[in-house]
């Protein structure tokens, strides 16, 4: 506490500025000013793939050195252990929120790189029902523990059977994958989707979390990079139908076939690694 | 502090797993846990426009609703309004870190679309050395307020002559435009470009500051989100050089002639109004 106390007080100032003036030349007054990282041991990254538009999420703990990374993507898989290496850590786990049918997961990669590693190799995670191969698979309640810190899964299926996402209650964040994105949501119409079972474990599974909590999704197309709860409660155009008018939307959508999914699924499958690809 | 306090011991939770086990299904321990949104006053959102891979920064005070948008594009002003428009927030400031080449600022569009609103339209800001139009303008030590916070000024030429910096020392932020790019820098060979003036600018004014400080360039061309000033005084290839290995380096870069700069520049240096372009 008195470190926290001595770090809000570093940011105390004052001055004769009005609080609606248009002031460009004068300093401010803060009641209170708290700096956006001050959990100084918890590291945070987003990182995005232009072609697929997909995010990739870096959350590591400094003192133990323990990184994680959310839904990599093949292609970035260099990018990303580039920037583990420059900030010292060492990837503890590459997880996806599910089986993507518009990128090859970067897991089987890192796995396969970080294999000659002196430390022990990454560990792939993915969740049991999706059906893919990973090392370890989780399901509703597990918790995945980097440091002193830890992402707890839920079960959001609707989008695909195996869907899950993953919360950080100590940052107040929730990583979505594709049963949730800013204003949208992930299709229904392949991949075991059932709008109606989405409908029910967005609002059941997310939209349930305090109101400040962080939405970080698995895609964005539009160059925005975060939601909360609060926004995607009042503003997400399909959440805020009835789950009857969410279903017939969803039903009538006509999407096209996703371009990559026929590489992509047998890729991911067996978590993005070449050689059992064809076994 | 009581508050502070209170939603600290919010987070406070026990359990028997190691601290280096891979534990994937027990809760962690935790010395001390930090939201990393706890200034809950504060809003930021960062936005990607995919063409010129740019950068738009929104910062805002909810209580004072007041709020700043940091190198606007001019394609994704709809966006950016809607994003103000569902936070509750009124646009009091539309700044650029410098007269860009390589896209068409979206300020102007701000001002006119904003001009209709009952509040006031926003204010268009950029350095007096950049030459450019704006309705204010600022220089070294300028403070730009909103709410109880402020960005500072420091000037950054180097890369054009009228590149600023701005720096949000309440959330220990700087927003570096093309001065300090994540791992790189703005070229130096057009727009009054200068290697050792850029370099000496970097150090004095950005590198300067706390290693603590995340960095949020106006572009990134490789998906990466922010650095950190311990980051790029360690790690920048070009800015761990000699002074003078950089300024060779950058003057003997072949670059191609920038895609936009004959329609940008015309366009910037009138704050993107279409009406003055040809006057």
């Amino acid at each position: 506490m008195l470190f926290l106390f001595a770090k809000q007080l570093r940011y105390l100032k004052f001055s004769a500025c009005k609080p609606n003036s248009r002031c460009l030349s004068k300093s401010a007054r803060f009641k209170r000013t708290i700096t956006t990282n001050m959990d100084s041991n918890f590291i945070f990254r987003q990182f995005f793939e232009k072609e697929s538009s997909t995010f990739t999420y870096l959350l590591a703990d400094k003192p133990s050195k323990e990184a994680v990374l959310i839904d990599p993507v093949l292609e970035t898989v260099a990018r990303d252990l580039g920037q583990i290496k420059d900030l010292g850590l060492i990837l503890k786990y590459a997880i996806n929120t599910h089986m993507h049918a518009d990128h090859i997961t970067g897991t089987g990669k890192l796995k396969e790189v970080t294999s000659t590693d002196a430390d022990k190799p990454c560990v792939s995670v993915i969740s049991k029902v999706s059906g893919a191969k990973a090392d370890e698979y989780v399901s509703e309640g597990s918790k995945i523990q980097f440091g002193p810190y830890f992402l707890e899964v839920r079960e959001t299926p609707g989008h695909t059977n195996g869907c899950v996402t993953y919360v950080d209650h100590q940052h107040r964040m929730v990583f979505t994958g594709d049963a949730l994105l800013i204003r949208g949501c992930g299709r229904t119409d392949f991949q075991e989707g059932d709008p109606g079972v989405l409908f029910d474990m967005v609002h059941s599974k997310i939209l349930s979390l305090d109101s400040d909590y962080l939405i970080y999704p698995a895609h964005d197309y539009t160059g925005r990079s975060v939601s909360s709860v609060d926004e995607e409660k009042r503003l997400n155009p399909r959440m805020t139908k009835t789950k009857e008018e969410f279903v017939q939307f969803m039903n009538e959508m006509k999407l096209d076939y996703p371009k990559k999914i026929d590489l992509a699924l047998p890729w991911n499958k067996v978590c993005g690694i070449q050689e059992l690809v064809n076994l």
